[in-house]
């Protein structure tokens, strides 16, 4: 892929161990627009290093495909179960190998700064980041629902656009509650 | 490295976050002899993604300069921390994916099985394995003192050789209880 030398492309990456989302996001000047979205299906796959090899050709092959400059991830929850901690992390090694050796910087978000960041409530539902990122990227609704499963990756890269350059969000805002205060309008009134 | 036909070469790791240890046996008939063994200091990069670039690229090094057919790996004992495992994981990912990546199969042993296969007892201290390795593959002591960081990777690695071919063990014995039985003057009796 050819990039113009004032456009920054961030890829945003989930990887969990039985599907692992990617995104990957085109910023122009203050713009983000969405470059694809996609998903690495891993659960038929029952060999775990045949798992984690799949993720990290993928990442590798998205990596020298479209020369992100930048990676954002989503920092785990952290759960109780040990053992699906080091799962995960494996999975998140792999990727981290691929974006390293492409010196691609990463930085990592945790899902509350992310849902935080993208809906101005950190305990949003999945639904309401991807209805948010539908919206502000102009997603089609069909390929929204396809790629469901990627959307917690590419908020990661959104979130990571606004953390990147600060830009103004629509509607003039600095932030999401100054969003609010400009645009009381548009935002819908819910219980959280 | 040129490897002749009938010969095996066994990588062991043991992907820390502070030190991660190496060692690479060769397998000629029944026979395992030490290629080498080495540590990668980590502990003075603060940088987590640099770290585990690091272990990234020395394995993948390690894996094109001696053509490993097999690579053993320490499965971790699972201890309460989930942060901590996250981070295990993530070592241990980057180094699975390099092998992955070259095609070398992996295989996972317990700490408790290497422990067992090598000193007959699940509860041994590092020193005690470490000895036997330097016993059993003739390395001379101030080599073992400088690696003893590398001695858990050369032990998952002997364990594998063990589990592969099923070789006898010195002394004519099958397993290490039959090596016991043969051979009962040899062995130091001690609480376990």
């Amino acid at each position: 892929m050819i990039k113009s030398v004032k456009e920054k492309i961030i890829l945003g990456v989930d990887p969990g161990t039985n599907y692992m989302g990617y995104g990957l996001l085109k910023v122009e000047g203050t713009k983000a627009s969405l470059i694809c979205m996609g998903v690495i299906d891993l659960h038929k796959e029952s060999d775990p290093y045949l798992k984690l090899g799949h993720i990290f050709e993928r990442i590798w092959g998205i990596i020298e495909s479209y020369l992100p400059d930048e990676m954002a991830i989503e920092s785990p929850f952290f759960g109780k179960n040990v053992q699906s901690m080091l799962k995960l992390g494996r999975a998140q090694g792999v990727a981290i190998a691929a974006a390293v050796h492409h010196g691609v910087p990463i930085t990592e978000y945790a899902p509350l700064k992310i849902k935080m960041a993208l809906t101005g409530n950190g305990a949003a539902a999945k639904e309401q980041v991807a209805s948010m990122l539908q919206r502000i990227l102009k997603i089609p609704e069909e390929d929204m629902q396809k790629q469901l499963d990627a959307t917690d990756a590419l908020a990661a890269a959104y979130c990571h656009y606004l953390q990147m350059g600060r830009p103004t969000v629509e509607g003039g805002a600095k932030s999401w509650s100054d969003f609010i205060k400009k645009n009381p309008t548009k935002v819908s009134k819910r219980k959280v």
